[in-house]
């Protein structure tokens, strides 16, 4: 079959013909793979940046967003079976940490992640624990259904602060960021703002539904914002050192921030005023709440209270891949997806 | 009557002989001051300190911790009465502000500071709006009563994460650290951890309570920590940039921690690794929940869940009030009461 | 000026002409009334049963769902100033109860209700404690602004459980179970089932975004929710013991129930399988949250996610107010609106 | 090996030597019981009452609340292994229902029981899966390993409502209501009173810690309560529709029920004033949650402030289990222990 791997341990992947998945673990489940979408991460594993040096052992396929049918399940626990429309949870956890133990299965502390530490989806066919497939409900569109990991980090940050009538800032509208959007709208926000330096990402945001958009190289957004009447929820998607600054500038007393965005180094923050004055909560947020962050937003898409389709803005044959990592490195894209079937 | 002022705005603080309050504003009450005790506030004020010159305009009667008896209101709730015995809330929020209005009157936006932005109760008596005044139980002892503003800091730190059956470390053992050790351990924490420079303060740490004390002068209280399972909830006492680090090394992932101490300065930290990835939640604290904090506070004195009187390590006669303030800026004491009737 | 009244202990409410309020209590503002709304309480005070005549002492001016212009306060706290447009909360709380104490002035056990207890709204002006106005953002319709009181128990019963994504069942869609449909459904709920005896209330729950109706005269609620997946939160708006139990029957273990309506009678419930074994949880509900529950539902209207205009069934003029009960009591109505000025 | 088992659908239960488990399927571990504890589910199944008849198939071996050591695990998740001292929680879950996807395993809906759906712990030896099993700390005496699995019922009890510096009512005291005790003063309960109709119980209650008993054939619990303020949280563990009620009448507005006791039958309950006007949350209580109710009950009690050896009244020989069933059926016990090896 053809997969895209990281062969060796310099810069790039490429399309291999390797052979299928053989054996099948206990619990395990093989997955024709339709779709998959590009996520950062892949774009880090492409330029072998320090985070991906430290994590990968090549050769590995790499992918972890897809959707696609199932082959064929091997005993497992009956969440899914043959023929069904699935896409999957990336991190495969043990069950047995300190925080499994508390179903605080997105920060275990043993996660194995899919075309990371493990063959990935960017395949024709991917062998997986059965117990990370979600099924997918006849209504979510295949498209969708490639972008539901990266949607589920979306949800994740969104459903962790109380946006119910509330302004709320998302700083940083990269895709994850984008489709926390109308995920924030969905659950009651009232007025939605998004900054970010790129024109085309306003854009995206402008179009999947925020009420106001801020080019931070062009506006003070803390003045902005507090002219609004300043933020009770923001959500920091940009791992940017002056954005968590103001961001935590604009929140509001009692006010509430999640952080999804990395930093690529420590930051200087005002604790003191910003965060025990203003009697702030802060909110680290990683990975997906298994399974409620999924359930979440099955739901919302299913019933069509989120349109994903509009994050899409680009797709490719699976042998264009380059063009899809391509655009994924210009910066002006959302989602990306590599049609595989 | 004998009043301890700021009187000019210069260093150190006197004792006056002034006229007792005349005028009691509509919902005002009279309070006999009996005893009182001495806050870090009060040093910042006597040492002029950047915070003071910001926010004082002398002269003014200072200290806002006490306990007395109520001789008149004018108005007012119904809250006290003649010859009840009361303690204080010192801060005088607006009713009207958006936090007010959530019910976050910790946060209000136009608090008044008794002691600070008006006269207060280092004086024979007091003038107070009658909302801020708390009536005491009899089975609170009098030295406990004029501590416990204060002690619901600590109280409010401590509620604002869940302690059952955690294991939690104070960095820092102040008086406000001290006093939160057994507020901790009387809401479920199975293991109370102190972290201090001092060993004085440390000693008076085990004595309130604390399982195991590191002084962080001889050893590294991440590896101590760690080697205990690591902290389920830090409640950060300090404001120093070096125990808010530790504090977030030596906290479990989906752990908590609880900021009441004032950085300074800016301070730089892992946000990355250690509030994203892990998912922690931070919440920054300040004053107290009105009356939910005063409440707890009060329901775990009265019935002997916590004794105070172990904190307060100095009393002094009203007159040698600057023995009081020496023994503060000892850093050599817990709480230190003047017996002011 | 013109005052319908409850003038004697005797079912019926007549037109008076009477004095307008002449002393303004310190706190108070004088509101000139511009539309009003018939609660069912009122059609309760009409109908002179028990529960009317255990709290009223006629001659009282009846009505609390109003909206208005503020012409004059006197003292206050400035949440308002002459000339705002204002509706109002109907309880008058205590602030020093054990409940007031603890932020939950909707249980305050001291209460007294505008309309009840002291005259109220159906009349040319109004006497009203000023902390009791809620100043409206120019952007909310002013019929809308006559039904926030009732809209605010839609709105505190939804804000009561997790709808996010969930499937809310509404038993009993009188005028506010019909606002609770908008109001899940603008929260996140993804299915919102209604349930009546009533055609014409079903066909208004359509109009107002209901998914799914059920005339439980002609089928089983419990077998058609069961069929769409059982009930994740039930909100009880009807008072009916059929209605709490077929609610308790088709709720999913772990699901919520809210609870508003007020059965006549004790009910009999089947605690054994439907609360305990399901790990139910049951939130009774009573008036409105002081002031979340106003902040949220003002942003939901003046933001344009809830239209509370598809609402209101029934205008009429002032002195044609005995329509406006009959339209009310022949339960063909949704909410009924008085024109006064 | 010796077995207590129910070998025919008639009354009574008897020990008889059958073959040790041969078989240990995939995931499953091999226990030597040295101490179990009768449930009132075991005497349920003594009586052979119409709970026990719906559910149970003899011949099966009785008996799921124990502690033994690992003889040998098949594969499984390495939570334990050889040689560990365990406890373990008795409902086998499914893991893929819709209340375990959210996390919510107590009210699984596929669940089995360990000795009422399979072969228990009143056996020489248990196969058991091994997910299942808990591993003991040192600290845990191993009497109260023997009874972890009802103080879980007990601690879930509590842990659901907010008992922190509150007056908590506990209607019932038979052994699990009894373990309510220490758990609700450990986690900050500052007054706990106990009603029940035996002297018996009511002396256990006192020994545990309750501050107040009130036996209800000798006076109203309903007037004690509120004469000491009424009750903040009523955790019911009785299943008697007057203690229902009675709970109801005694909660404070705003306050909070548990229920644990199962009613034999409907129960008629005053929801309009003791439950909606009051605003009065309730919370059903089934099993344990998996695994934060482990984690909290053993931290209690391996940390001291639970000391479970209070609540063990009575210790026989394996042989002489009649003994035990018969003080379970005398109501004059608290645990009945069986020592096995």
């Amino acid at each position: 079959m053809l997969a895209i791997r990281k062969g060796s341990a310099t810069k790039g992947v490429a399309m291999y013909e390797i052979d299928e998945p053989k054996e099948l673990p206990e619990g395990w489940a093989l997955v024709e793979v339709w779709k998959a979408s590009i996520c950062g991460t892949d774009v880090h594993i492409y330029q072998w940046n320090e985070w991906a040096q430290k994590r990968m052992n090549p050769p590995v396929t790499i992918g972890h967003e897809f959707v696609g049918k199932v082959l064929k399940v091997n005993g497992g626990l009956g969440k899914v079976h043959e023929g069904d429309i699935v896409s999957a949870e990336s991190h495969v956890v043990c069950h047995t940490c300190r925080e499994c133990r508390r179903n605080m299965y997105h920060a275990c502390e043993n996660t194995k992640i899919i075309g990371v530490h493990m063959d990935g989806a960017f395949a024709e066919y991917i062998a997986i624990p059965e117990e990370n497939l979600v099924k997918l409900p006849p209504s979510v569109p295949l498209e969708a259904g490639s972008v539901l990991e990266p949607f589920g980090n979306a949800v994740h940050t969104v459903q962790s602060a109380d946006v119910r009538g509330k302004k709320v800032v998302v700083t940083g509208v990269g895709p994850i960021g984008v489709m926390a959007i109308p995920v924030a709208k969905a659950l009651g926000a009232t007025l939605v703002i998004a900054t970010d330096l790129s024109p085309y990402r306003l854009q995206l945001a402008s179009n999947v539904g925020a009420d106001v958009t801020i080019n931070v190289k062009e506006k003070d957004p803390v003045r902005v914002v507090n002219d609004l009447g300043g933020a009770d929820v923001v959500l920091e998607m940009s791992g940017s050192q002056s954005a968590l600054n103001q961001g935590l500038d604009m929140i509001v007393p009692g006010g509430e921030m999640c952080i999804l965005g990395l930093p690529d180094n420590n930051v200087s923050l005002d604790i003191a005023n910003n965060v025990v004055s203003k009697g702030i909560t802060i909110h680290g947020i990683t990975g997906r709440r298994l399974w409620e962050t999924w359930d979440l937003g099955l739901a919302l898409v299913s019933s069509g209270k989120v349109d994903l389709t509009k994050v899409i803005t680009h797709q490719f044959d699976f042998k264009d891949y380059q063009k899809g990592f391509d655009a994924m490195m210009s910066g002006n894209s959302g989602k990306v997806v590599l049609n595989i079937k």
